[in-house]
């Protein structure tokens, strides 16, 4: 088995967790006999773009094209507008690839306690799945009368039947997998009136494909609240971009923070590369101190071995973190410790090879 | 003192939790000599539009318009979709009488636990001030390809400065008067291209008209995670229509549930009725049972009490609804107990009568 990764650290602490990541690779490659990934490291960043000019080359989506797959850091430094190093970056490549899903599994790992104080780790394990080409984050728009006081900003959010119905169609097919077959679908038709009530139509007529699901609509408002108070009751939540976005932040500070929450880009067909990436930002607060928690890029390692079918060594991984929180004594600031990043990823790369 | 209500009770426990709230009134004229709040109930809902075709009257916002204030319920039903219920009543009202100040305390009262393992009732005690007129909250948009694989929705979102600028200074001009004068803007400009980074331009100009205040921008998908991670960071948290919609039910969840928690939309010129509200919905699974929490509604009476310059009847709302939460004998269900919508208001209004 041999596989092409595209490997972009990005900025901040992207570099400092992909390192750790990098690590991980090197220690399955030698723990598991047969497999090879072979990394090719670009340094598209915003340091590029201050030199180049634009976050990556030209024939940069053309060159990802022929990778297998995209391990992704961090994008994003304060002397570059978060919406040119995104735009010209992650979004291009979730686009270009058609990587029309963003995974995101909201689970509390043993070891960690959750901060909701009635919640333990069977109440905390599901799953997102976040529309990730289209919906809200749109660059169609633009502004009027700018320097008056008449100027304003429109932003046009593009919902299609095509984007929303194969997204709403891999969620069924995740739910259809779980024991109690739940899906929970975000929306807020009664405040956004053209593509929410849209949006629903289209669950409304996939739900009826899949009558064993039990299929669930609520606002996103209500649905955020119940991240808190019931997330017991998840299996599979569904959601545009936006909401995708902002459930899945919240859903990774209830199971313990963004230092640990992984996230797949997945081109369900396989014809373009899927990417991989922590969800959480290239924090430029703490950049460069060795403090950030490597395991939300780790993790996302382990959902890139599900990817490929190698559903024993994406185990490895996971167990290979849960035994460290477990053990709870290399743990980074994030998580109470005062380990730094390659101590705790050492210590994962250590419990790899122990495996 | 004299003030005319036109009051609202709308759909499912709008109506129940209106009848707790009337009560209260009632109290506070008996107990308070020389205040009148003259009372005209409209039954403007669903069943008034299953009937009439529409869900107020065609001079429904004329009639509002001579009221000092307004109270309302909630709204919604199973048979009317919710696009249609709260586009032609709320949103009309939040609009015509340039309601644009929606403010939401998160605050966690005496007598009540937080869901949040670790935080106390000093960690939770900030004002959410939500746009409430315009942002992603516009009627434009539409559809095409109707009936076609083509088929797509686009819903535009609008942020004028006009309107972006005065929801900023009022929120200012809260964080001037707290202590530690800080101020959170939700942004979201590193996907929404448009849009936000005009809103973060005009966060930032307005900021330098206030130096003494310490402004952080968050994008929403963070500032969702800190609510949870760290509440006891933010004093007064501004955000657009829908950001301010999300952050305030997951505001309502961390302080002990949206059966709390209250809304009041304000017009600070005082040209138009301002008007109170619960933040949950009319909740049509617990509509009739009598079951619901009245605590949001009268609480949103207080609010009404502070833009009437009564600070005093005020504090008195808000120490007997704490009372009976601090004995905890009569609670409604979503508070542990086995009280009913009316008793608890019995016992709130009771506390009234006591101070
Ligand atoms: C009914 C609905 C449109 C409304 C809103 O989103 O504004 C409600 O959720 C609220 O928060 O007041
Ligand atoms: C960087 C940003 C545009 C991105 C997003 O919102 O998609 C990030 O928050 C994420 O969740 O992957």
């Amino acid at each position: 088995l041999h596989y092409s990764i595209a490997v972009i650290p990005g900025d901040g602490i992207g570099p400092e967790v992909m390192d750790e990541g990098l690590k991980v690779l090197k220690a399955i490659e030698e723990s598991h006999g047969g497999i090879r990934f072979a990394n090719d490291v670009m340094d598209w960043n915003c340091n590029y773009y201050l030199t180049h000019g634009r976050m990556m080359p030209e024939n940069g989506l053309d060159t990802l094209k022929d990778y297998d797959l995209i391990l992704l850091g961090a994008v994003g430094a304060p002397e570059v507008p978060d919406h040119v190093s995104v735009w010209e970056l992650i979004l291009p490549i979730r686009r270009a690839f058609q990587q029309y899903v963003n995974l995101r599994p909201v689970k509390l790992l043993k070891g960690l306690e959750s901060p909701l104080r009635y919640k333990e780790h069977a109440d905390l394990d599901f799953v997102v799945v976040r529309e990730n080409t289209e919906g809200e984050y749109s660059n169609m728009g633009g502004r009027m009368h700018q320097g008056t006081p008449y100027e304003m900003a429109v932003q046009n959010n593009v919902f299609t039947r095509y984007g929303t119905e194969r997204i709403l169609k891999y969620a069924y097919s995740l739910a259809e997998k779980k024991p109690k077959k739940r899906l929970t679908a975000a929306t807020k038709s009664n405040g956004i009136n053209h593509s929410m009530p849209f949006w629903d139509e289209i669950v409304k007529e996939i739900s009826q494909e899949h009558p064993d699901v039990h299929t669930t609509l609520y606002h996103i408002d209500a649905l955020a609240a119940y991240f808190i108070t019931r997330p017991e009751t998840f299996d599979v939540v569904v959601a545009s971009n936006l909401f995708g976005d902002i459930l899945t932040d919240l859903g990774a500070a209830i199971v313990g923070g963004l230092g640990l929450a992984p996230s797949a880009n997945i081109n369900p067909e396989r014809k373009y590369p899927s990417m991989f990436e922590p969800i959480h930002g290239s924090a430029p607060d703490i950049a460069g101190k060795g403090s950030a928690n490597p395991i939300a890029q780790i993790w996302s390692l382990s959902m890139m071995m599900d990817h490929l079918d190698l559903p024993e060594i994406s185990g490895v991984i996971m167990n290979a973190i849960e035994q460290v929180l477990v053990d709870g004594k290399v743990l980074t600031p994030d998580l109470g410790g005062k380990a730094t990043t390659r101590e705790l990823g050492d210590e994962i790369v250590r419990q790899i090879y122990e495996a």
